[in-house]
């Protein structure tokens, strides 16, 4: 059992065949969520599984299950999956990889006529990208009873399509209740969507769960001013004090390591006029860590520093939290069985934290739940240029059938 | 002599009748350069002055000159002026109230039937607003041979009217050549657009030049990436670089007292998503200084500072200077006679540097120049609550009567 293998090249033949619906001309996929491609995506997966003998079931969201029984068929199943569903431009990779190692899987236990002791599932979650109908992870969202399925089901497309209609048109409003039952064990293999494993040299990202999140809208008010004749001592200059914030932003996310990542992504200056003092800052906040103390430690340094900036510029500040995720972590044994599976690969590997939301965390909220990472290239995704290697997708794909078959056989 | 002094009633009366050509709802003017109500503004001064008796003339560019006879009036003679084109939501005084109260001076000796050594000309310079025609001070830049008039004739509004039609069109495409001849001294009378006076509760800025400008564009170029799953240590963030040259241009600022004014007006992040780290930023400098050897200095310290910056954040830095005007410093006998024309009148007076471009600093470049500041309310200018008191009007009229008269009788 140790020296089982899955098949890297059948794994790595079926992602190529997977890109090749929704194809673009720069090498990347567009094949969005409900729409015409995702149906076509879906239909390939579904006909896969039950070349490999599974049962299909799809349920009220669209969320597709597979199943390949165990030897006692009344157990909790263990269960992998991610999406097909992709960005505008996106990658090959992002989600389809996590779906087809599951196929794959299922496949080399047939080839090995390996029983596992619980059934094995492998699941597709519509709609994680949320690039369609907001929000991203909808058919997790919905399962897990974080969403309403009715408004979801009404939400819209730029062009008004509602989802509802749009899931009917590709013949995925499934009977199935759009609720998850117990699942023993979680895992999803992704590719990491980050830097890190590249930088690092590890080919498997042990992920130990999901960073905590904080957003912020901050807006910086003084007075706008001809930039010629008004002195500096009376200025109200409300871009010097949104540097000053952006710097004490940035020191936060280098004081509070390792974990904090800090970031002002979106800033808009009024009014923005080469010769007129700015009137006004817009701007965002992107506050993560992996500990919740730590997450909360952050938001007062920012707190302190905006209110330092805004008095030092006689400004007046409005600082809004607009989003708050604590951190999630990982079931322990599920996060051992990765461990385990890539000492028994014997592959290079190093403890990971998710900086992206996942399926995997809107299922870990009912079930035990791990990750598995694999490099990407020059940490790029979400891009038609997003690129992974064969030998790293048979890698991740080999730990979770090492991970898989743990948890399976763990009764 | 020195007990002579203007009406300030009745400089206030006309004042307020030219701001009814082009009057706004709200209390400012909308007469741009060469529409219909530009030339309406025209006619009533041109008809004011040859009832004071004046000859009037038009150059090519549509300069108005009008001109009390001196004594030998074959001296060269000396002159006030400013310009009555607004901004489209201008106010009542910039511009309008230098080329009044000129007229109120000269109103004001034939009351008294004082005889100047020199003549006296009331100058009105066309467009110097530039909005409606870029670029802006173009009727006086013209006649000091700064701008060629074929080419400000080819300029077209945002309609495609060519200035030459407009300015024939409102009957001021004057026979004479536009060509300032010999001046033995310029006067402009202007509010200040700042709230220097104001701050100091003085009544009269004694313009000692105007402040040089260094203008320059700055990109600096990073990595966009993920703002979730990129650590800290590997972020190559445009923002986070650009927010330290901000603070530079602000410190230098502060550090380059007394004078300097230093400003980020514009400032442009690409992509501009909150959870993106920014690629990269795009960003105005804008350095004022009235002395070239600091202006220049200040240069240098945004040079170095932009470039460590870059250095510290891992980005490309491309720094162009787009723009150098040297500082103007105004005539020493001109600058006297304002001062003596306060001490006569008995105001509270005090040096002053001009942040703006006036007309003034283009006439500066062929005769002797001063100027006289007034304040206005809250520093406000280019805008429809724009505001000058009519003691302060009538204060820096009596200033220009006993500057102008003093440099008249300098034979």
């Amino acid at each position: 059992m140790q020296n089982l293998r899955i098949d890297g090249d059948r794994l790595w033949a079926s992602l190529m065949e997977m890109a090749r619906i929704g194809a673009t001309r720069k090498g990347g996929v567009n094949r969005q969520a409900l729409t015409e491609l995702d149906g076509k995506g879906r239909d390939l997966f579904v006909q896969w599984c039950q070349e490999a003998g599974c049962s299909v079931r799809v349920d009220a969201v669209g969320n597709i299950f597979a199943r390949r029984p165990g030897r006692d068929d009344s157990l909790a199943p263990v269960m992998t999956g991610s999406h097909l569903d992709t960005q505008p431009t996106g990658g090959k990779w992002d989600g389809v990889f996590g779906v087809l190692s599951g196929l794959e899987v299922l496949r080399t236990l047939n080839d090995f006529n390996y029983e596992t002791e619980r059934p094995v599932e492998v699941s597709v979650w519509t709609n994680e990208e949320g690039c369609r109908f907001a929000p991203a992870m909808m058919g997790s969202g919905v399962a897990v009873g974080k969403f309403d399925l009715d408004e979801i089901y009404a939400k819209t497309d730029a062009e008004g399509n509602s989802f509802r209609d749009e899931l009917q048109a590709i013949g995925y409003l499934g009977p199935e209740p759009a609720k998850v039952a117990e699942v023993a064990a979680f895992f999803e293999t992704h590719i990491e969507q980050g830097p890190i494993l590249e930088d690092e040299e590890k080919t498997i990202g042990i992920v130990q769960g999901a960073q905590g999140q904080r957003w912020f809208d901050v807006t910086l008010t003084g007075q706008e001013a001809h930039a010629g004749p008004t002195p500096m001592k009376v200025r109200r200059d409300a871009l010097v004090g949104a540097a000053a914030v952006v710097a004490a932003v940035n020191r936060v996310g280098h004081d509070f390591q390792p974990g904090a990542c800090a970031t002002v992504g979106q800033f808009d200056v009024s009014p923005n006029s080469r010769n007129t003092i700015p009137g006004s800052v817009t701007f965002s906040v992107d506050f993560r860590h992996p500990v919740d103390d730590r997450l909360s430690a952050m938001k007062a340094e920012l707190e302190t520093a905006a209110k330092e900036a805004a008095e030092a510029n006689g400004l007046e500040l409005d600082l809004r939290e607009i989003w708050y995720q604590p951190p999630i972590v990982f079931d322990a044994d599920c996060v051992a069985a990765v461990q385990q599976g890539a000492e028994t690969v014997g592959l290079s590997a190093m403890e990971i934290v998710s900086g992206a939301g996942h399926d995997a965390c809107h299922i870990s909220e009912l079930a035990p739940t791990g990750m598995i990472f694999v490099p990407c290239k020059d940490g790029i995704s979400h891009n038609e240029v997003e690129s992974a290697t064969k030998e790293d997708c048979a890698a991740g794909c080999n730990v979770l059938l090492h991970a898989l078959i743990e948890r399976a056989n763990a009764v």
